[in-house]
């Protein structure tokens, strides 16, 4: 069905980028075959690096015209195959262009190139004194593989995820137009908000090619609050009672003692506490020292008020570091601590996690494999991973989509949705379609093909 | 082109809502004939009164199938005659599916009618100690209105607008069929959001028949400041030094002393201070008298720095109502003084604002025209009006015309867009298509298609 990548191909992308930017056959790095998830594998056809709006606008034009296949990649630090060219074709890197283009501290908007990492953006931000709130645990992404997810991370509960952080975009459709949706104001209510189509779309309705995100003033100080508990459950069930408090934390994680063993196995460093259950881990920010003790005083007592043990205080920025460093090396530890893994992104009703985490548990049991879990309380977005440790691989494949089977089942149950912040992408597209009705999947397809008419842009993704 | 209202059509209306739900010809008021927009009159051929899901879905399929166009209506507030029925047919009044159907305080949301009205929304939260940010001048709105425009109001400067609250929805889409979007859960990454691409689309792409909306612990304390200077330019260009000053106002205005004086002699009730060219209003909103203290008093000082005359604080309940009830008044007071106006809602970048007012007070010279401004300095969308006085009819089409292609003009010079919260509707859809290129306009189009491929859904609205 789609065009064959031919040596008149390649020239054309050669005139257009130049040669040391196409990469073809043997020469393309396995790493471009899968992203960060397993099981899902191919090669692209070629490989190109883009190096302004111009040439992915000429790029797509042409493939337009031709019928190819492309698939825009950023990191591939995705966990669902979004970035993955499963129809072959071309893969079409972004990383090249990653300039920080403006700075514009009247309006706190700061306007990048798709390219740019997350954590180059929170240093180069921060020693302005400002603020990119959105902290996915993976700061080595692209800002646009985070606005193409709607990365959410630990900030969420207080700040919102990317998608608010996002005020314009510089789009090529898949036909090569150049169009610009939202821009430096703060409100917009001017025709259908196209901008909020391409945040999340994965790269299947236009290639973000720029980007204008809103910044806030930096607060000045923060302070964390390690919590310990009997169980998961009190843990977790006092996390609407926190958010009722009027005290708002940054952040509200949830933690399980073997995740942090296995962290600190990983890091080979001590965790300030181990030997508890269940955890709660909260984040306060201010702008003073009074401000966030008011804050937390009150949230802290409110857990010792529900069966906590205890609550370590952290406010240096030393300590504050170790524990949010292990915190950002679950994902690796548990990694690390098997053969391979699957994860389950699915997002919940605040009040439902414990219901969801207590089912994950029994799950276990029940299929005999190893399901571990870690995530973020305070918006429900729960990360459970399935292990496969020494399964072959027919086993592995059932175990693991029996587990997924029953857990998007429980979740659906629940009023969740298939996925919190890593997308659908190729692998979870099953899932997707079990939890919506056939009326909301038509108009997926609809959108689709209002962009994209010809099916050419990251084909195969999302439905 | 589409089919026109028979007595088989209005029987089975009768059958679907019963008979004094369904009004016909002459018995049909003159408030259907319009919204709050002069001059964009038309009759529906008939007002249905829905007051269940399933009847707009059996309307709807019905429509779908007969070829009938349908309005939606709500309370009719709108300023761009989204809700005018301009193909005649239908208009579907959801003003009676008006009751609030749950308040979760686990996960802090409230599930709605369509019908519900902003004030009743407002008070009943506040009863629980809850908060509902999203504060238009228009309280009598319909809860559906305001997510069909995405409206801002004055508290966007902090806590955002109403698509930062519209955490989940149910619609019934122009075939009929009826799909669920979002929930109760505070992230989502589950394929393409058309939660947002339905927030803002004016009813054009489907009927909110629920909502699910987000909900805050409701502030404890507030405190406004008024701060008097000695021209428009000085406080307009001291509000970008607030926003970076790390003290978040909940709200930031501008208001100059001829739109003041209107609403004094409006209300017949005097404003704290009227000796003054212009003015900032600002709310801080916390949950102690001392932390809300802190903030103001650096802001203070700061205006003070930038030239302000004075700052009054008002800190009292009562002062505060006077107030805000003043700043409430201004579109109404703007009315009074004149025989019609039209209004230009622009949004402009934050440090455009001074000189798109300075503008603006140039035209009027120029256009020997009156135009009066007022807005939200602390997020750049400004509400101008353009009034008519005494001219003829001819004369007044001729001056409002130049006047907002002018002052659209100027927008798109600046960065602008259209409208910043009270949407496109019937009456911008030209300065929507200048401002946007071609590429864009035919997205929107396709956007439309995929959704109502027959264009029976508020057709001639947006594009």
């Amino acid at each position: 069905m789609y065009k064959k990548i031919d040596k008149n191909d390649i020239d054309f992308l050669i005139k257009v980028c130049g040669k040391e930017e196409v990469i073809v056959g043997e020469d393309i790095s396995e790493d471009f075959s899968h992203d960060e998830l397993g099981g899902v594998e191919k090669y692209p056809e070629v490989l190109v690096y883009a190096n302004s709006t111009e040439q992915v606008s000429e790029i797509m034009k042409y493939s337009y015209e031709k019928n190819i296949p492309v698939t825009p990649r950023g990191q591939g630090t995705g966990l669902v195959g979004a970035a993955v060219a499963i129809n072959g074709g071309i893969m079409l890197n972004l990383s090249k262009m990653n300039k920080i283009l403006e700075l514009d501290e009247e309006n706190l908007t700061l306007t990048v190139e798709p390219g740019v990492l997350l954590m180059t953006i929170g240093q180069y931000v921060q020693e302005k004194d400002l603020f990119y709130p959105p902290d996915p645990g993976e700061k080595s992404a692209t800002i646009a593989g985070n606005i193409n997810t709607n990365a959410g991370g630990m900030r969420a509960v207080k700040y919102g995820v990317t998608r608010d952080y996002v005020r314009g975009l510089e789009v090529v459709l898949p036909t090569g137009e150049i169009i610009n949706v939202g821009g430096k104001v703060v409100k917009n209510s001017s025709g259908y908000s196209i901008k909020d189509l391409i945040v999340g779309s994965e790269g299947t309705l236009g290639i973000v090619t720029k980007a204008i995100l809103k910044l806030l003033p930096l607060p000045k100080k923060d302070i964390s609050l390690l919590v310990p508990f009997p169980n998961l459950t009190q843990a977790i069930e006092t996390v609407p009672k926190i958010i009722k408090s009027k005290s708002i934390p940054t952040a509200i994680e949830f933690m399980e003692r073997d995740v942090i063993l296995a962290a600190e196995e990983f890091l080979g460093k001590k965790f300030p506490d181990n030997t508890s259950d269940a955890y709660l881990l909260l984040k306060f920010d201010g702008n003073s020292k009074e401000e966030i003790e008011k804050e937390y005083e009150n949230v802290a007592h409110l857990c010792l008020d529900n069966d906590a043990y205890d609550v370590f205080i952290s406010d240096t920025q030393e300590r504050n570091e170790s524990i949010w460093s292990a915190r950002g090396a679950f994902l690796e530890a548990i990694k690390a601590s098997t053969t391979e893994i699957d994860e389950c992104d699915v997002v919940v009703p605040r009040d439902k996690v414990a219901e969801f985490i207590r089912y994950t548990h029994d799950l276990q049991k029940e299929l005999n494999v190893r399901i571990k879990s870690f995530g973020h309380a305070g918006d429900g977005n729960l990360h459970v991973y399935t292990l496969r440790d020494e399964m072959d691989a027919e086993t592995w494949e059932l175990k693991l989509k029996q587990s997924f089977d029953c857990m998007y089942k429980k979740s659906r149950e629940l009023r969740g949705q298939v996925s919190g912040e890593h997308g659908i992408g190729y692998a979870k597209k099953e899932y997707l379609h079990e939890s919506q009705n056939e009326p909301y999947m038509n108009l997926i397809k609809n959108i689709k093909v209002a962009f994209d008419p010809k099916n050419i842009l990251n084909p195969g993704k999302i439905y």
